[in-house]
């Protein structure tokens, strides 16, 4: 394999901020617009596979840098779990002729009791199968298998919801790091019926420990509908 | 899925002591002959599928006592990463009538240069595709599925081969964290030819973060060769 590859850093606002919570609304759907932006750049590049996108928010998440940024690294291969995601949501669709997160959104509409927020076209639901405690989902609620679908305004409203959340976050669990990634389909292939993107926000909330570097099994200790009643009942005051 | 398991907390040794590498050569080896007697009797109960044993040293990997201690965590299910580890073995043995675990001593052996310390029954390696800096991997030379199969006076073997890594391992990374964990072969499922015990110790030399959490890519900035050099120049001084 040649070692080709792409790493950005996106300083994501000229002053010293170093939450993105913090950020004006503007200034975080620019975000969001640039990692669409440097999505389409990339993908001009024959030789790239993939572009993962991700944010690293404090010490305890990785982040050597206190002030607010993201990283887009792209590379000539699709990463491993990304694959196994691909892999699981085309098995899905093989056996339910549906999108496995187009199914995962109507239901969790329906049932609400992991819902944190949502706007018109985004939800933000607290993970069913969390790794960490307090993770959190976001998803369009339309099938939209390539992020870089996503239009201006729809930036600005990903902002509008996501940050109120955020803040909530900080709130209930104070402050914690996180991270976040943004799962999307691979560069070179097309548009699947069976897969839809997303962004996870995985806060540092446990140090993972031997049961789950060794075995795969995470350990948290507040159910996602807790997690989510907590959130919802802390939005009001930081919104 | 019935909530079935047995969670166990090995206790290593009655005085205190919060670094392995300081139990004397017997208690570590009774450490490896408890782990041992707990997977036999553990696997009387035809409930249990699987015992996940494993090891976490200093906060950052999680440990949340002191004391030098193992868990022994037993579960109805095989977890994630020992169905991985298991399938992918099988399909190399499938493809090339060997057992892989086998091919990688044999290979290491040869080439020695990830070769840490060897004794007549084990060899300690530096992990080829390492998760963090530093990774070992401990296997039997000869072909082992299970790990019950251990006798008390290789129990021993691995005590005395064990020990003074760990201790090159805390004088070249400044007694970093690390977990140990113990992949062998699941309670009901025999002995089979692909299939072959380890123990792997992961100091937590990096913090993970996005690319890892996100994507299942690690970053690590010491070669597992320069690591093993490292590793066995400061072997004599704690031996």
């Amino acid at each position: 394999m040649p070692a080709t590859g792409v790493a950005e850093v996106l300083i994501e606002c000229a002053e010293h901020v170093d939450d993105p919570a913090q950020l004006t609304d503007e200034q975080l759907a620019e975000v969001f617009r640039a990692y669409r932006e440097r999505m389409q750049v990339l993908a001009s590049d024959p030789r790239l596979a993939h572009v993962s996108v991700f944010k690293n928010v404090g010490a305890e998440a990785g982040a050597s840098l206190a002030h607010t940024h993201s990283q887009i690294i792209a590379t000539p291969i699709v990463p491993e779990l990304t694959r196994a995601e691909l892999a699981g949501a085309e098995a899905y669709f093989a056996r339910e002729s549906r999108c496995v997160f187009c199914d995962i959104v109507e239901k969790e509409l329906a049932d609400g009791s992991r819902v944190v927020a949502r706007s018109a076209n985004f939800v933000v639901v607290t993970a069913f199968a969390p790794r960490f405690a307090y993770e959190l989902w976001v998803l369009p609620v339309a099938h939209q298998p390539r992020y870089e679908a996503l239009t201006d305004s729809e930036a600005l409203e990903l902002a509008l919801l996501l940050k109120p959340v955020l803040r909530a976050l900080d709130a209930v669990q104070d402050a914690p790091a996180y991270n976040w990634f943004l799962h999307t389909t691979p560069l070179r292939a097309g548009a699947p019926g069976y897969y839809h993107w997303h962004l996870e926000v995985l806060p540092r909330t446990a140090r993972p420990a031997g049961l789950e570097w060794g075995f795969g099994c995470h350990i948290t200790t507040v159910a996602p509908e807790q997690a989510a009643c907590q959130l919802r009942a802390a939005l009001p005051d930081v919104a």
